[in-house]
């Protein structure tokens, strides 16, 4: 299951919080960084976030990053990753390097920052006992859909238009095998260990509760269930050229969280700006066949009273939008 | 009138918010920047902030100076100063180009940056349209002991002892000139534009509401009152040695804000962090003759049951010690 939960209040700055849940392990997701989205969130919380997803890095997304790294700078305990579009690692090192560090080193902490791009996904390394000072260079492998992948959920990563690059993200996690449980009573079968084996994708035979049979002959009593899924997709340029692409790019997404950064008739300042108006993104949740829209970052040049309003002329095109539920 | 506002809460970081106001004019000082302080603080006033002084860049003196920039990165209306000890201008860069600027050729905005240490102030310049890529030497100056003069309030800077320097500040208004209002019914002189006039300082001859008189004959009509003053120490060690310096040096001062970091109790690990305790504190209070100790900066290794007991430790040594009004 993919819990998601935004962050940060409406006309101000959000983030995307998510948990990626398997029942044997978790992997916590954090999606921008906008000033004050932390506020409210446990710091035993922040401590377990695995990677930070930066869409871009423009104030409103990065201005929460001290009180992030205030949390997590001398981890060890867990890795530390950030990732985002060309340019990340550089400004990174300049926030990583932002404070005065005479006590550095007595301290540890890696970090790990990502650039994505059409091609490749390039990686630095910065240590704290180091003072952040030193760029290491950590490699650079083929952008092959996938950026990252962990047992509770896989990320990809799409350039998006915003005057340079933002990046879309699009969560989801791996099938779920499920056990039809008619066919196992039909077989006359009862559960145990083997089905875990079943599961697991063992070749050979299983010791069925005493009786050995081949795994082959059994997989017929699975089913496979796509995985949750969810997509995040903020500061963008939404053109009809742009829509066709993105559509494609969401097929098969559940849930497609994205900004409602405009009202219907500032259409013209989204396409100036490279955001995009509430009815754009509707019409593309509806070309996607999304289950549901969740529109956030809401510009701070309308007041409350515009809101119910944005949101009906999504709902117009999309009955399935709403605003986020932290939100009501 | 110097009015200061301690901002942020007991246990977290803190920040000191001043106005001078002389009736003619105002000037507003923000002293350190720590995460969260500018929380409730409006945008507008912000917006007013004339000089950003630190005391040292660690991280929970620093952590809230995105909210600072975000308001004021394209400020022309005013300019943008901001001062703290040597390496300032260095990590300051660093804070400046931690965003995502493509958009910098279209805006303007300068900062000037001053490091301050005991023999002199060097400034740098940067400028948003250059992306604040550029660390612009802007000259050198003997530190002579204020670094900082304006019409309403003068800031001396007082290098501390932080395992490298911190910044203790004082600030003074000008001393004022106020007419002994009995001593001119016993002339029998009515009050008029002369009496501005005298204040400030002009030679010669004064139309006396009609009559001509010079003004040194009227000089013994003014009376000098001294200005307000307040200092802001924070972050150091304060050794008995230390207290005999820094007593000398806040001669006069009425209002001290100071850090109250470690209970009695702790003297060791105040020693060895080189922070204060609130013992510590009181002591400097009593020796200086301050008028009031303000205590804020508590470690955030305590809880709240133990605040009410450092201030009572404090109150011991030096009755006028007290927690900042915000707090009650």
């Amino acid at each position: 299951m993919l819990r998601a939960r935004v962050l940060g209040k409406p006309g101000q700055d959000n983030a995307l919080w998510v948990t990626a849940d398997s029942g044997q392990g978790l992997t916590r997701l954090l999606l921008d960084c906008g000033g004050r989205t932390l506020e409210g969130v446990p710091v035993s919380e922040i401590a377990q976030v695995d990677h930070l997803l930066f869409s871009h890095l423009h104030m409103d997304h990065v201005a929460g990053f001290d009180d992030f790294f205030r949390v997590n700078f001398e981890r060890t305990a867990r890795e530390n990753h950030v990732w985002g579009p060309p340019g990340t690692a550089r400004i990174m090192g300049h926030r990583f390097r932002g404070y005065w560090w005479n006590h550095a080193p007595d301290i540890r902490g890696t970090w790990w920052v990502h650039e994505i791009d059409g091609a490749q996904v390039q990686s630095w390394r910065f240590e704290a006992h180091e003072a952040f000072e030193v760029m290491h260079s950590a490699g650079t492998r083929p952008h092959t859909g996938t950026v990252l992948d962990t047992p509770q959920v896989s990320v990809q990563a799409v350039p998006l238009l915003h005057q340079g690059v933002s990046l879309g993200y699009m969560l989801r996690e791996p099938p779920r095998m499920n056990v039809n449980t008619a066919r196992l009573a039909e077989l006359g079968l009862r559960g145990g260990p083997w089905l875990a084996q079943l599961k697991s994708g063992v070749a050979g035979d299983l010791d069925v509760n005493g009786a050995k049979c081949s795994a082959q002959s059994l997989r017929h009593l699975l089913e496979v269930e796509p995985g949750d899924s969810a997509a995040y997709f903020t500061d963008f340029l939404l053109s009809g050229a742009q829509r066709e692409r993105l559509a494609l790019i969401l097929s098969g997404v559940k849930t497609l969280f994205m900004e409602g950064q405009y009202a219907p008739e500032d259409e013209e300042l989204a396409l100036k700006n490279h955001h995009t108006t509430v009815q754009q993104g509707a019409l593309l949740a509806e070309q996607a066949g999304v289950e549901t829209l969740v529109l956030l970052h809401l510009s701070r040049r309308y007041d409350a009273a515009k809101w119910a309003g944005m949101l009906r002329a999504a709902q117009d095109i999309f009955p399935a939008a709403r605003f986020p539920a932290e939100w009501l």
